[in-house]
């Protein structure tokens, strides 16, 4: 194959938002794909807040990239090549693909997924990591019981929106968080929330108040920072606090802020817990059956904010950073 | 009767450390019981971090103390008149008896101790609040299975000093945390801890580094601050902070510091999990069992640091925010 690979690769460690110059636009030749490998066109590069705390150099659940390597990102694409006898040219896969056009993967890196049943887009959000991070961070981390009041942050997001549609599914209340009346008219009126707050126009403090009158029973954090510290204050008893994510937080250039009311834990004898997808590898058939049934029936709705063009990768980064996706962030990067 | 009662009352919300003007000391006649209550003669006064928060007008697991009222404190002293049949003059009680020198109180709202079991000063340390509370919290909140490592800051303090040496009792590798090679070896030789950090003399960060090699499981807080945020560094998958207190917060001027490294819940899929004392009144019998055999059978230390003097309460209070007391801090009022 004489196939040109366009990539983008991290060329220093960003303090504060990447800028263009933390990014390397590189060409490169595409390679085979060996034994047990496949060459993958790569349709849809997956946009997630996480991809910030990849470019730092510091300890977390997964090694940071590498100055000079591909940026890691998930993806979805077809395959073209394969040295695979599981996977067959035309098949779709999604996997840790990278911000580029073509990757050879393992087979055993790659999920095939059925585009009949959804959108290959659908396979990067609701049906992807953010969906199964919604299921599992709300459903086993929150724990949520018929009748509790939900909170939730990021509530117009990949996984926010998710989150919110589950707990209702359960039974619960659910207010969701999210910047522009826009975003909440879509987290109320199509995602069928009970309450929508804009931090960005109304006191979130008071309208906690106001919407979790006998308090929060399931806290799920996306944000972190004031709006986090704002939550705190509305605990009920036994209340579960869900750290998904510190999206406020991930470029802040003086250290990440704690939550001042963390106290409150103690006050109402509540919990914080942290997750990552990855603690749930195992269980993914099982939320991957209910999201599909649910999707099926009409009774989740997945939304994708579709961008397109892989050289405009950096700045539809920055996107999320300035909350101005609705749904799941998404670059589409070629044709089918 | 014609005795005198001297007590200190909450004359104004302290800003920062509790200064002098903040105390009005008072002089009242003692009043008489009434039907069902016991008039009491305090012999000791229970000296605890948490006095602090009940000064401040904000919403908490507990009232504050009013404007003029005096100052709540846990108390140990002895019946000397009693309209109440259960107790009779000479018997010995705990409860929230005041900063002063005799209280009227509701039979319900007392103790009744036996001193032939444990001098008197002790039911207000391992066999009273901070005793209770080192064993639910380390127990029931941060459930160290064998083998564990826990670490506990305040280590030398009324409630770190027993959540040690249970868990030393439960099998598991203990850490303490405190200030001054003084408290150190206290830890270290009396209680029998593995091992103590002097977090005035070392980097905590680096010490808990070589302490725990295999990360922290069980991470006992009575601190807050930057130890919290060290410790949280430091956590193994699945680990349990237990928040019980955060006695470096308690006169911070400019609002608490929140812990600044709480996505590490997140990496490690940990939590963090807050209580007060009475969320477990209704298992204090089977708590107080265990605690009493074990201070029986030597296997349990109980320490207490005994100033002399109600007059002196206001500077003594600030002993504990100074971090002067090694064991449990008690005020002697009077003699028996």
């Amino acid at each position: 194959m004489d196939l040109v690979n366009h990539q983008f690769q991290l060329a220093a460690r960003p303090t504060g938002l990447p800028k263009p110059s933390d990014w390397l636009y590189a060409e490169e030749p595409v390679p085979e794909p060996g034994d047990g490998e496949v060459l993958v066109k790569i349709l849809y590069l997956s946009l997630d807040p996480a991809m910030r705390g990849w470019m730092n150099d510091s300890r977390s659940y997964i090694a940071p990239v590498g100055i000079g390597e591909v940026m890691r990102a998930l993806g979805a694409g077809r395959v073209i090549a394969s040295k695979e006898p599981s996977l067959a040219v035309g098949d779709h896969v999604t996997g840790l693909l990278g911000v580029q056009e073509y990757a050879v993967a393992s087979a055993k890196a790659v999920r095939k997924v059925d585009t009949q049943l959804a959108p290959l887009p659908v396979y990067l959000g609701a049906l992807g990591m953010p969906g199964m991070t919604a299921y599992f961070g709300l459903l086993d981390v929150g724990a949520p019981a018929e009748g509790d009041t939900v909170v939730v942050s990021g509530a117009a997001g990949a996984v926010g929106g998710v989150v919110g549609q589950i707990a209702k599914l359960k039974g619960c209340r659910v207010v969701g968080i999210a910047g522009g009346p826009e975003k909440c008219r879509y987290v109320v009126e199509e995602l069928g929330f009970d309450a929508a707050i804009d931090y960005k126009a109304e006191d979130v403090d008071a309208a906690l108040r106001e919407h979790c009158p006998d308090g929060i029973d399931v806290y799920f954090d996306n944000v972190g920072g004031e709006i986090l510290d704002a939550a705190l204050v509305h605990l009920a008893r036994h209340a579960r606090v869900v750290i998904c994510g510190a999206i406020s937080q991930y470029n802040a250039t003086d250290g990440m802020k704690g939550p001042s009311n963390y106290m409150s834990l103690l006050v109402n004898h509540a919990s914080m817990t942290g997750f990552v997808f990855s603690d749930y590898l195992e269980r993914i058939p099982e939320a991957a059956t209910d999201m599909a049934g649910w999707l099926a029936a009409g009774k989740l709705k997945a939304r994708e904010d579709i961008a397109e063009g892989l050289e405009g990768f950096p700045d539809t980064l920055l996107r999320l950073f300035r909350g101005e996706n609705t749904g799941k962030l998404v670059l589409k990067v070629a044709d089918d």
